[in-house]
């Protein structure tokens, strides 16, 4: 069966990556508003792990509503969700049978309810599938420790294809560089650079 | 990384087996009360996998009060979920650094909360993995199709461990025969004979 798993390259769709390997025939998808090219940090994660790898063609009028919704909220959560709920509704469209991300059972975004999750199935036809929210965030570390190589900062000094990044860039060119450290917390991130 | 999966030979805890597989050393793990020995089709069923199998006993008392509450409710949801909690805390106890059950993502019962499952956690020192709740009913079933070789029929009929076996012999034995359908509900059950 084949599968789109949304993709990063970071731990947890990496992750989500390999517990659905022995189960569907995955393709890493990166998606992309086409505001800058973090999609390559993605598509090098993915080589280094031998996956099939393809972009994700997002709607820009969405990435400009989420700057929207950043400014307004002063935080960025929801501006995440609804980026990835645009996301997995395009990646239902594109003619996988199951899609998937790398949603894990801590998160607090993005999430996808089951409500949610049933909605996007049955209007698209799809199974939709979140590997890793059985998964809390021990779970998750361990398993990371056991079987990828990571390398991990700052969110600025770590190059990957969350939808942080685009939405960081959008945001400085609306409103200048002093925005993102309003906004966007400091917090660490990992890029995948291979598997063991 | 050792886990304990909770497994009653049926297809639900057969997949989350198969998931788990490439991460963990996985023992299935069969809970009994010593009501009956259904046990021993879980036995059987994990013999034809491959996997390591054992028991777990369980308290009596819980499922006297599991009956009870059958008896009180007039539906099986909350004894089976008191039933499932205890199989947790006493699986949690056994020294595994992981456990893990075959809950998913549409069961009603039994279900683990977020907040459940962090406690569990945080009180053992162990992971609580949950391998199907991210897959909904279509995915599973396309996955057993795919993985499992079973069989089904109505619950009266198909040989398994799962706790309604001895809850029901339990409830004869206290009420007679004729106390079992009518709380218990008919429903096809599925007994796993190996894996492809």
């Amino acid at each position: 069966m084949e599968l789109g798993l949304l993709y990063s390259g970071g731990k947890d769709s990496s992750l989500a990556a390999l517990l659905l390997d022995s189960f569907y025939d995955v393709t890493l998808v990166t998606a992309t508003f086409g505001i800058t090219d973090d999609w390559t940090h993605a598509r090098r994660s993915a080589e280094a792990t031998g996956f099939e790898f393809r972009t994700l063609e997002l709607d820009p009028d969405v990435a400009e509503a989420a700057v929207d919704s950043l400014l307004e909220d002063g935080y960025p959560r929801n501006a995440i969700q609804a980026v990835h709920t645009h996301a997995l509704e395009e990646l239902a469209g594109e003619g996988f049978s199951a899609i998937a991300d790398g949603t894990r059972r801590d998160d607090r975004v993005p999430s996808v309810s089951r409500a949610q999750a049933q909605s996007l199935e049955d209007r698209h036809g799809v199974d939709y599938i979140a590997p890793l929210s059985g998964f809390g965030r021990g779970a998750v570390d361990r398993l990371v420790e056991a079987r990828l190589d990571v390398e991990s900062g700052p969110s600025e000094t770590i190059s990957r294809a969350d939808y942080e990044a685009e939405l960081r860039a959008l945001l400085v060119e609306r409103e200048g560089p002093d925005a993102v450290g309003e906004v966007f917390p400091d917090h660490d991130q990992t890029s995948v650079t291979g598997f063991r």
